[in-house]
């Protein structure tokens, strides 16, 4: 069927051909089966639409998520034909029934979810089977490696190559910040990139745009990595592993993060930037990603192998995440805590701990140390010279080099909470902490956020202040203070440390001394 | 935040609000995330589009899949929130989890189904979870009772009745157009409700609209049972279970059914008319959807049970689906095999064995006949009462009541397939023919169909025609024939039958004698 395209623009993740109801029963399709669009040197396929009014007989109205759509809009007419749904379908429905899906049909899955070439509705079926049925670790590797090789990828001249992870969920962990200028200052080459906030309050990109640009094209980070050895960068703006961000646009409706989609997220991002030594961070802790050590462990021990098989020297690190990291939480807020920590102002000894550590860790892999990795980091770090290595990164990506600590503020508008109760905070939620963030703007509002003013194991007193919050829209401010009047994420009970003293003892917990 | 309203008259099958990215930024809101729509007397939740050209800051493009937008359109401003999910999505995830749902749980996924409140990635991970995890009867008690109240129900005045129901997948069963008319005549009440083809060559609905109108108000429906006995109606015309034809749109490009909906669905359209007796045909063999005994024993088993809760009297019989059912594919093909058994002309043996063999139950299950059903069925039908019967119906039906078979002509293009070996029809593949049929242009064109000259048993010659293909389209005649030549839907080996002879009496097969 001949048909007068006209371009409609809106998003809506996939191609879509929306028909006039007579030319679809002439066509003998329906909603959500597919059609492939004809022209000269172009054929692509779209989902069906069909509307009673909006197209007219004779029109086909073609809806945006592909590139070629310019191109289809130049022209006077447009063939199109039913076509049969891609191969992935059956695939899908395979894994739906539990079995093992082979590397060539792993490969055609991602193939076609990077060509646009599914619905949300099988990529939903996608993430739901995957979810339920799980995938074992030959196909976790050849996920991997077809997300590598479906998107760019950054061929540094020199290798090693270190890179670096925390998994998500617990608010406040600035901590790159520290890892990058350190790992660099010590002579090794660390491309970092990294993600804006999706849940949470704000991702590594968000809480480093504050100081620099992260929207860095592939020569930059190529660049920068090789004249100043660390780099921190946007990775969804360089189109590493673009199956990812596909993917997690239907996870996130759902809120769910299938197991073998996380590592295959991961270890691809860390793959296409050729990374030889890779630490991944696992925070574990009610409320984060990872609530429990089994669950941790597997993980560390799932990452580890199939990082082996892609080339990849893995080590992990379970760390503590049954709070926040440091004190401050929000884009802002993060990036003046992390200068003040490279600073050596910083109060909060949670922050200074995890980075050293990490850092640590990647200085022994690497060789440079020789087991006294934390204790090196360390010294980089009191020393000034992770200070002045970010500087020079933050100068590479654009921003002032000699921003200090005290030149970021936080938002305008600022509240302050206070305990309805008096004794020791025993907990902490996380998840409420990003909520309130999020209802004070974050991570769009550069400036909101909050600043806990009692983390666990602290005494407080009834009506004081236990954290503040911060907006830059009044109206923002009221909406979090409402939040956290509903919510309260920090649980303050009576001398319950002192009935219970074990739990001081049993939990593996760096920042129980703040 | 306070926008323009615009129509986007596409549907989409869910209730979008376009809004331009700067706008979603502002409201804190992106791609897949929910609004809630706020106007004088009205409140409705959309899902979150972008478009960087299409939608002005300032305005928001909404689609449509709901009546209110009529009442939108008219206002001048609309204000939009972000809103959280509806609840069903975490009643959804715990299905992912494996976990039994209770009846609140269940009841509110069927509401924001109807309510238009799942986005097509939600209803994907509905349908997905169920077919994976599976429901216990509890819940498919509590989805069917969800399902009728959610749509319309029909009350007869006067009490029992009947109802009938064939699983889909084989081709070419008309039996509905014998079955109503024979149970009518027997003076019970009949109110058979059916439905469109989605991926068969025909439903009933597509088969009796040759010869009159389906498209009947729940008035109608009720007015010609209680004047006639019997209908023929379609159901998604008066809205039974719209829950159904929602989970439907999203089941069809998967090509799943998952056991616990194809329950639901059923008998939820039965109750909605107010069913106490209803038989079920299971066609059972390769290509149909119950390929083997246990899981149409299972079906039986649990159908039953499912309709002992909701008050309806179940019967199933197993039938035989190996190969279609009489000879003639299509809509007007199969109305014209329809008539020419009720006028007693019909060269097709299981056409009036399986008619009377279904409606025979039924008059037992009524009490009218007492273990010789079938005997008194077949007499209604070879008397001529059940022709007469059917001709009111058509009548009623604002239909042709003096129409005859010979008068129902198939498409005029017309080809013949002919055998390209010798020997004996071994099998017949129903999905292949199915294939063909629909390339031919069924349902959509009334003409387009198929008769088969052969079927299982018959000796063939080589360049023996073995069916005929109709299209009302040249065009599609010419793919319908590809399909068949690419298909070979009938195999034909060489005295097979003679060879494994035990074939001919393992098979209870009423159809082998034809």
């Amino acid at each position: 069927m001949i048909l007068k395209p006209s371009i409609i623009n809106v998003d809506v993740g996939e191609n879509r051909a929306i028909l006039s109801e007579k030319d679809a029963r002439d066509l003998g399709v329906r909603s959500l089966d597919r059609v492939k669009l004809i022209a000269p040197e172009l054929s692509v396929t779209a989902i069906v639409g069909t509307s009673s009014t909006m197209v007219k007989e004779g029109s086909v109205g073609l809806m945006c998520a592909h590139e070629c759509y310019a191109q289809l809009s130049s022209l006077q007419n447009i063939e199109i034909v039913p076509t049969t749904r891609p191969d992935s379908v059956e695939i899908i429905k395979k894994k739906m029934d539990g079995k093992v899906l082979t590397s060539p049909e792993v490969r055609t899955i991602v193939k076609d979810i990077v060509s646009h070439n599914l619905s949300d509705v099988e990529l939903a079926a996608y993430i739901v089977s995957t979810q339920i049925r799980g995938m074992n670790l030959d196909e976790v590797t050849e996920l991997t490696k077809s997300m590598v090789e479906t998107g760019t990828t950054i061929e540094l001249d020199k290798h090693p190559i270190f890179d670096f992870h925390s998994i998500g969920g617990v608010p406040g962990n600035k901590i790159t910040m520290l890892v990058v200028p350190i790992v660099a200052a010590a002579g090794l080459q660390i491309p970092k990139t990294c993600s804006r906030a999706i849940s949470s309050a704000c991702g590594t990109a968000d809480i480093f745009e504050v100081l620099a640009n992260v929207s860095l094209s592939k020569q930059q980070i190529k660049d920068i990595t090789q004249s100043i050895g660390g780099v921190i960068a946007w990775g969804g703006y360089v189109n590493l592993a673009p199956a990812d961000d596909l993917i997690i646009r239907v996870e996130y409706p759902l809120s769910i993060d299938p197991y073998a989609q996380v590592i295959a997220s991961v270890l691809a991002k860390k793959k296409a930037v050729g990374a030889d030594y890779f630490l991944l961070d696992i925070p574990t802790g009610p409320h984060t990603k990872v609530p429990d050590f089994d669950l941790a462990r597997r993980y560390a021990h799932d990452f580890i192998e199939v990082g082996r098989r892609l080339g990849i020297k893995v080590e992990c690190a379970i760390t503590y995440g049954g709070q926040p990291i440091g004190t401050h939480i929000g884009p802002a807020l993060e990036s003046r805590e992390a200068l003040m920590a490279l600073e050596g102002i910083c109060q909060s000894t949670s922050v200074v701990e995890k980075g050293c550590s990490m850092a640590g860790l990647l200085l022994e892999m690497g060789g440079v140390a020789d087991g006294n990795g934390k204790d090196m980091a360390r010294e980089i770090l009191t020393s000034g010279r992770a200070l002045a290595k970010l500087r020079e990164i933050i100068g590479a990506q654009g921003g002032n080099p000699d921003v200090k600590s005290g030149d970021i503020m936080p938002g305008k508008f600022q509240a302050t909470i206070d305990s309805q109760t008096e004794g020791y905070v025993t907990a902490i939620n996380n998840k409420d902490l990003v909520k309130i963030a999020r209802a004070a703007g974050a991570p769009k509002d550069k400036g909101a956020g909050l600043i806990l003013l009692k983390k666990r194991g602290h005494q407080v007193k009834r009506g004081e202040p236990v954290f503040e919050v911060y907006a830059d829209v009044e109206i923002k401010l009221d909406a979090a203070r409402k939040q956290a009047q509903r919510l309260t994420p920090i649980t303050v009970e009576g001398m319950v440390l002192e009935r219970i003293p074990s739990r001081r003892t049993t939990i593996v917990d760096y920042t129980k001394t703040e």
